[in-house]
């Protein structure tokens, strides 16, 4: 398979000190809803500070929300809408991380709406689809990890608990980003666990994209230089966040997983994680996909569905003499132990053994499209076999 | 150097039997200046016909302008504004290779403006470079050639015969194609001296970006691929017109090469060829890059600027022992060789050895930006003595 769509029309601006530079370019509009999380990282780190300025620099007033939570909720997304409602606020800028700028695109979609309930724009099992009434506003990302790659794309991941809905919701061409500043400066302060969780996010997007059945040319260019440069660098992320050539490289590499998206979704594994972090918000989805990946791309090999592909990603990684895909396994592992993520209990997150076939009719029901993007048809028995694989 | 800044907001629709889908997709009007070349090829193709039928499928009016020829003039470009004003077309379609989507982007953009001369808003040595007025119709870009890279940028080459400039024209944001179907099916019928002379300036693009000093993450990645494409495939596209997967690989190897050009522009060897087809407009661009490269590249090897990046470059070729920066110059000519290309003489086309302190002095003058992108800075005498190594 060749062929390909490609569209992103968020501009990039990559590199150390980007964010200095935002105010040079030209933001598209006057008073901005600044969305942070709901921790502290941002104002300690001091790009909340930095962010302000260059938003004064550049002409523009600001409005701080910092109502986001990891795995963010319908509901935060719905208060953000009010607040850039009631302070009329033009455009939205988000600083932080997936969770931020997932949620940051919804707001921004959804301040322009005649409903206040996202739900009313989601679909998956239980939103009601309505289509888009007004352009959502415009939005700045400033990302602070690297991981989900939202800074190039136009969905957000919202989780609805009450219905355990963890699924994408957007997906409209005007719901990309206007700018993207990606500055690997911004990302020394995350702490070696995260900086695993998020690179391993990463090199899942680009994995299950190598992989999937609609792979193409622009697909695969993008996932062979994520995987490369995670496969090189995120280690030395994990174990120094000073190191600057690491975090720019894992950075790098997660902007590629991102586009990699644009052209071919994730697949199954993504909507097995999203099951799991459903039913277990507290668990950081990156863990989640650590978790599933040795079984689920064991699966995969045991299936025989494409041999060669797995060969490839293990000269990826680094294995330069790879010749079998039991080769890719030996490589995502030794990558795992090198950033001390290799002993992830489900477990430990409170999930139980009983639950796997649960969560794997969750998977399908939920984010049922990305089993379509798999090099093969599944039963939802195998899926619980996956799920029961990787349980300890 | 990692740092980028990447934008491009068109649409790309890449693969065998795009041009059958392009109805499907928003087009950005309702009556098309349809632009083609002065030529033959698209009607005896049939590709003229099909892209009519899907204007009509997609509801659009269609006036056909047939007025541009190989390194398209600045008064082609003229006339072809004035038709789109006068038959009250809301946009362009540029069906042909780089000169008419050249050609066409900058159309587009003159057809809005209150000036009937392109030179009003072109930069240079003689253009006046003014502010556009009013926006640019959109266009839309279906490329028979895997060459410039036109269907993803937003400038154009275009000659003023009397003042000897060629170069680039537009450059605005707003001049992106907003949709670009490359359908390696339509280029087929390209005869197999273009197809390496437009391989080949699609080569040139990633390798001239590969050396610059203002190379980054992201060129890299695009411009491997492209050059590994290229190395592995354009023999055989050349060799068999008909050998379709050679003919996907170069056309992607070309868009890739287009982005290149976002990232980074050429370096000066793109200067020195644009001087020897200003003065001897019959020269095709990739012919004159063919006779210039050997040299071109040698003379940066002997400088040991980047002896590194070299032998990457052999290695993407295709050489995969390549040891020493000289090995990049032993695959250059096997390709060209294999391409049938090796043997172009500059006297052939009506050079004299006598102009390249003239043509030097030419690249400087009306092509001196890319110089800035050079792995380091060159005198005159040093850019006249590659052209005397590069004259047969
Ligand atoms: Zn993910
Ligand atoms: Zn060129």
């Amino acid at each position: 398979m060749t062929s390909y769509n490609f569209f992103c029309p968020t501009r990039v601006i990559f590199g150390c000190g980007a964010l200095n530079r935002m105010h040079e370019h030209k933001l598209p509009g006057k008073k901005a809803l600044l969305v942070i999380s709901n921790g502290k990282s941002t104002i300690v780190s001091g790009s909340l500070d930095r962010t302000r300025e260059q938003l004064r620099l550049a002409g523009c007033e600001a409005v701080v929300f910092n109502g986001i939570g990891a795995n963010p909720l319908k509901e935060m997304v719905e208060d953000g809408a009010r607040a850039a409602k009631s302070n009329g606020c033009d455009f939205v800028v988000a600083l932080g991380g997936g969770s931020v700028m997932d949620a940051a695109k919804n707001i921004a979609m959804l301040a322009t709406q005649p409903s206040e309930d996202l739900w009313d724009y989601a679909f998956g099992e239980t939103g009601k689809g309505l289509p888009l009434v007004n352009e959502p506003l415009p939005w700045v990302a400033i990302t602070t990890s690297a991981g989900t790659g939202s800074e190039v794309d136009e969905a957000g991941v919202i989780t609805k608990t009450d219905t355990h809905e963890k699924i994408g919701v957007g997906g409209y061409d005007s719901m990309f980003a206007t700018l993207a500043i990606v500055d690997p400066e911004l990302m020394v302060t995350v702490p070696p666990k995260f900086t695993a969780y998020q690179g391993f996010d990463a090199l899942c997007h680009s994995l299950e994209g190598y992989i999937s059945c609609r792979h193409s040319l622009m697909s695969d260019m993008v996932e062979r230089s994520a995987i490369e440069k995670i496969g090189k660098y995120l280690a030395r992320a994990v174990k120094d966040g000073n190191d600057i050539e690491a975090r720019e490289a894992v950075a790098f590499a997660n902007t590629m997983s991102g586009y990699s998206m644009l052209c071919v979704a994730c697949s199954s594994e993504h909507s097995m994680e999203h099951a799991m972090s459903a039913y277990h918000p507290e668990l950081p989805h990156g863990a989640g996909l650590i978790m599933l990946s040795k079984a689920y791309f064991q699966f995969w090999i045991d299936k025989h569905v494409c041999d060669e592909r797995f060969i490839d990603m293990a000269r990826f990684l680094g294995m330069n003499d790879a010749d079998k895909p039991q080769d890719f396994i030996t490589a995502l592992v030794k990558l795992q132990e090198e950033c001390g993520v290799a002993d992830l209990k489900m477990s430990d997150f409170g999930i139980r053994k009983e639950e796997c076939m649960t969560l794997a009719k969750n998977a399908r029901a939920t984010m049922g499209v990305l089993f379509a993007f798999d090099p093969a048809e599944t039963t939802d028995e195998e899926i619980a076999g996956i799920f029961e694989k990787a349980y300890r």
